[in-house]
């Protein structure tokens, strides 16, 4: 077996969440010789969780991660408490399903404030309130650091050195159950990238690849096909296993006016056959 | 005098640069009071240099910067030379201009390339190649950090610490003649900002403002009037005076949609008034 093999990918359903749902997708995968996927929790509800978890088991499939909890700060204490409840809801239909990890974005600013600070230690406080009961579960929480440019709306948490510090300051003795998903999209401009993949190591749980499309023309919804944009997917992948990272790259591309549009089966053709030419170390 | 006279206000003519050229820019600005002005070369070419001098010669007005140098990467040898080039003809400019400094957008990967760390070294290159003569024309340099989604096509700097990082690689011993502009559109989600303005010190040559509007819809030209948006304005201008900068705010604002297609009086005017409201330390 080579790397190039189906099995050292795994597609994120959120890259087909238009055309298809998760059993669709299964499906999909699975005619494709692709037996790892990551889906999201409305797409886990709108099957049904334990119609969602047969159809995992019963073709032995790997779940990469499921998305998403986080979003942890809120205006108000109650917020917050409602934010931390459904982050343990989330951690059991992550047992559930399987998963390797919960994946964690962590939430931006609060309605009406521009303390990024103040959203920086709910986070902390937030994981700090789920940590024993994931542990307690068996289900690790990768923290997921987000481009700065959703640093306003959906993660305070935006390096990964940033999401590194908080694994030491939640996880001093480094107990475990607690690290990071590197996802190349957010962290492919970081001046300090190599030096925090290998202060990383262990905590690396999770790694995510799409690309940067220049020029890029929506914030969210327009991420690229691997090989259509600026990244070193290879020379990621090269620098995640050294620091000890061999999972499958899991593919996740939002892309509302040109992947969303086209038929799913040529979605997955076409990840399977860029991660070939463009993913491997 | 308190901080809130025009005077500790700046306007980067490219908030007013759909609607009016350097010199009625320079008018409006008068008639409310501001007497400090950045310019971009395209403006100041477009009325020719010897009138632009003149006219803010002859009002006393001060040039907080002149928009652009940079743009160091490039393919080939030949085309890093020409960026050199350009570069020295617009340090003559800007020692025409009376500017406090040149800023530079550094520029992003050479077209084709995936080398990040390639354009870095580029970049470094390039501000060494440029320095000397920047000195002994008496004019200071300031590299921009630009904002990480920015990281392909215009600048490949992008942290306040890379940009500090950089300057004590090429002014080792602190000779000067370089520096940093910090833009809070740039900047104001960097969890090590504080860290990093107080590492800056008299190495902060200027200071632009605007906001980031939640939601933003265009990666470049959606830029924020001070106040409608999320950052935290005074806070970051405390900090900045505590790190040792208190030449005026200088207000750039690139937005398409909005303010360029307002009257050029009543976006200055908003300008002073929201800087009078939200930017106070």
């Amino acid at each position: 077996m080579t790397t190039s093999q189906p099995d050292g990918l795994s597609i994120n359903l959120a890259t087909v969440r238009a055309q298809c749902d998760l059993l669709q997708a299964v499906e999909l995968c699975l005619a494709q010789g692709i037996t790892a996927i990551a889906p999201w929790r409305d797409q886990v509800a709108k099957v049904g969780l334990a119609q969602a978890a047969r159809a995992i088991r019963e073709n032995g499939l790997q779940v990469t991660g499921l998305c998403r909890g986080g979003m942890f700060p809120a205006a108000t204490p109650a917020g917050r408490q409602a934010a931390i409840d459904d982050n343990l809801r989330a951690i059991e239909e992550a047992v559930t399903l399987g998963a390797d990890c919960l994946v964690l974005v962590v939430g931006g600013l609060p309605e009406g404030s521009k303390d990024i600070a103040g959203a920086r230690a709910m986070v902390a406080d937030g994981i700090m309130a789920i940590l024993e009961p994931a542990r307690s579960a068996g289900m690790p929480l990768a923290i997921e650091p987000l481009h700065p440019m959703y640093a306003a709306e959906r993660a305070c948490v935006n390096t990964l050195d940033q999401a590194l510090d908080l694994c030491d300051a939640l996880d001093p003795s480094r107990e475990g159950g607690l690290g990071v998903a590197v996802d190349a999209y957010h962290v492919w401009w970081d001046p300090h990238l190599e030096a925090a993949l290998r202060r990383a190591g262990e905590r690396i749980l999770a790694h995510h690849i799409c690309d940067w499309l220049v020029p890029t023309r929506d914030l969210l919804l327009d991420r690229g096909m691997m090989g259509d944009g600026v990244i070193d997917l290879a020379g990621l992948r090269r620098s995640v296993e050294a620091a000890g990272f061999k999972g499958p790259q899991e593919v996740e591309i939002f892309s509302s006016e040109n992947w969303w549009k086209r038929p799913p089966d040529e979605v997955i053709a076409t990840c399977l056959e860029r991660w070939r030419c463009h993913c491997q170390p």
